[in-house]
């Protein structure tokens, strides 16, 4: 980074942290019907706080929602275009009386400034903001084009945003050949990095049915189908419980096997099983033969219960054979799986292994998200990494995420457009809970990541 | 029977449909407080009923609830004598508005009596009255001794009723051969006979633990175990599903095998199974291999899952790994099974077969109630089938039921008393349903039956 933007921002770091502690103030739960005044005033306080800083076409884009704030920049021809992506609404804060301080009364203590959206996501997109700030400041231009939206549902539902970008897709407002998703975290704050693929997913609710009722269970007890153990028959045949694989064929199918530079890349961050697994409160962890843990929740796919019902769930006993059972299997997905072919060979595994005497019902499936990945020699990996290591001062590194960010499968899928995933919440700041924080000094390594990044993007 | 006694039954037979349809209009509901007043004109209703019939020291004898009616003859100095149990307590009559006719207006329509409590327990107890009531007219004496209770509790709990029993073991009122439980019913009303068997029951509830909160299946999807998941590989491991056999180590060490002379008598009761599963709504009837519908619901001992839960339980996605989940065991006891034991063995199996990383844990156990049987040739019972041919004019066979009485096993336990279940409610008489009834030749014939089996009894 030039010296003149980080002298920019040197001098700047407390009015940002002012400005930060203005929009954290604002209470924009999207969640909470009270708050839509809040909602609205949050979004005024962007668009002032876009045009002051420098850019255009500053306005609110209507959704059926809360509205898009939405700005640019467009003038650097030769470079390509980043839409930078945040929102601006916020988790309740409740339970209140767990914060150490009001939730929307922004408080520093010991370099971390507290309050509910400090890290997801305000905090993050101001810092993206502080770094164009900077930009048009020293250089009165920027390195290469620019979109702002920041939405103000992400909290909430993804509706009004896919109907946003299906109305929306290929019109001027996102025109762009790279979304930069503040959205995202990173490990530690040593080991900064960039998120190259999530995870997709896929659901599905079923039903297991024995007989016309409940039947007494000393009448007809050992004589009739019991839908609950049907139902564990059933489930038991999905997983091999010596080597963690799922015996669903064709699952694996189209799974692509992680690059070992990956692998390596992975083995190289800080990590310890015993250390998460105390954390969690699990006596060991568990996982698929022949991958580590990070392996199992980056680059593998999964098959969890998430929820299994059937007969009295309660205390004490009643005296039935339960007619009806039910589950909710929820996958995982790596790429190149497709979340539609996974749920069919759900389905086929599954009605082929229904227990006699049990007849199986579809309730419903959710083929959620599809899996997202970006190969870790894509310039705009490339351009992310060498932003980090600018920003950080330390070497860089890619990752995975195990999870869905659903606004990336929508960009890709609606808009056609790839993200790049660059923020850096980290895991231990109490996002949706009591005591969100954000370390201002990574906040500050965060601001110079953004910067770099506009610049290695223009230069790739 | 004498032609003296069938006489008197045959001109009284108008006489005691009009008293039990008194006794049928006192809504005696146990399980309801507002009903307190009409549980306590029931007793006194059966109290005059006992005088007027000309048994002796009738009175109430007080429990922690409901009283007993009690009331005796005990001048057959040389016979045994036989407790006679009953309750004058019924079920709620909701949904009312399902009856044809009102519950507590009892109304006789193609030879049958509606109204709630006809066959359980009222029109049983009431036929066992009558005969007695014709014995003492026509003879002046009975043919042995008779103790007379009838319990305001039976569909409330054994709660009092125990204490009763335990406070009361060794001393007078208790004191009897034999108790003859009215409770009780045949498979049809061609096929009189006598229960000679009840399954006991035990149950357990418990815990697998995977972690020490529900995980976000997105973050740790694949490197932790699933909670439900665990619970269906558990209770995978009780039951072989192509033999239908109990796979727990021990289960079946006491189990007695059931005689020739009783498979054969069940081989002969009317009996299809494609009616049973029709009647059920069940696809399949299933079972232990080698054995028959009836000998799998009498003589076998079952293990059945009466709920099981974990997770989300409902519609809908959550996106957790769930970090518990629970089951209720419960199994069917046949002799020579112990109750305790085989809670023992079942948890032994439950713990040993565990999946790694879910730790287990007994919420309670239940040891229910022991299994109970007569041998076919017990004097008894062959006393009680004699009766029943005699009463019913056809050929009276044994029989078992799956389902445990607890009155059966507490007089065995407490009190060292054996009973015999004649009883003739049949099995589409509406028991615990709207529209109850009774059907009034077989009313007859329970009360001839009555009458014969004391004689028998005496002569045994």
């Amino acid at each position: 980074m030039e010296g003149a933007v980080a002298d920019y921002l040197e001098h700047a770091s407390d009015r940002h942290v002012a400005e930060l502690r203005e929009l954290l103030r604002i209470p924009s739960v999207s969640t909470a019907p009270e708050h839509g005044d809040d909602m609205a005033a949050c979004a005024q306080w962007l668009l002032a706080h876009l045009e002051r800083i420098g850019l255009e076409h500053v306005r609110l884009l209507e959704t059926g929602g809360n509205p898009i704030v939405y700005g640019d920049w467009l003038h650097a021809d030769a470079a390509p275009t980043v839409l930078v992506y945040g929102h601006y609404d916020v988790q309740p804060s409740a339970p209140d009386e767990l914060w150490d301080s009001p939730p929307f009364e922004p408080e520093v203590r010991d370099g971390r400034l507290y309050a509910r959206g400090a890290t997801d996501n305000k905090g993050q997109i101001f810092a993206a903001l502080a770094a164009l700030e900077a930009l048009l400041a020293v250089d009165g231009s920027l390195p290469c084009s620019v979109r702002i939206l920041i939405e103000g549902e992400e909290e909430l539902s993804a509706d009004n945003l896919t109907a946003f970008l299906t109305a929306n897709a290929g019109t001027e407002v996102l025109e762009a050949d790279l979304a930069l998703i503040t959205d995202s975290g990173i490990l530690a704050a040593e080991t900064p990095g960039v998120t190259t693929a999530l995870r997709g997913m896929a659901a599905m609710q079923f039903t297991l049915r024995t007989a016309a009722s409940d039947l007494h269970s000393g009448v007809y007890g050992g004589a009739v189908p019991n839908a609950p153990l049907a139902l564990a028959q059933l489930l038991a045949t999905l997983k091999d419980p010596a080597t963690g694989r799922i015996l669903v064929e064709g699952f694996y199918d189209d799974v692509r096997p992680i690059p070992d530079e990956e692998r390596r890349a992975w083995a190289s961050l800080p990590h310890d099983d015993a250390e998460l697994a105390a954390e969690l409160g699990v006596t060991s962890l568990a996982g698929e033969e022949g991958f580590t843990t990070l392996e199992r929740m980056w680059g593998r796919p999964t098959l969890d219960v998430t929820g299994a019902w059937g007969g009295h769930t309660g205390a004490g006993l009643k005296t039935i054979i339960p007619a009806e059972a039910h589950a909710t299997v929820s996958c995982r997905l790596v790429p190149d799986q497709d979340a539609e072919r996974v749920l069919e060979v759900l389905e086929r595994h599954l009605r082929a292994h229904a227990p006699a005497g049990a007849a199986f019902t579809v309730d419903w499936i959710l083929p959620g998200c599809w899996p997202i990945v970006l190969a870790a020699d894509d310039p705009a990996i490339e351009a992310a990494l060498a932003a980090a290591e600018e920003g950080f001062g330390r070497p860089a590194t890619v990752f995975r995420a195990g999870w869905s960010v659903p606004i990336v499968e929508l960009f890709k899928r609606i808009v056609g457009l790839d993200s790049v995933l660059l923020g850096f919440s980290l895991p231990d700041e109490n996002m949706h809970a009591p005591n969100e924080f954000i370390r201002l000094d990574v906040f500050d390594r965060g601001v110079r990541t953004y910067a770099a990044f506009l610049a290695n993007v223009a230069n790739r």
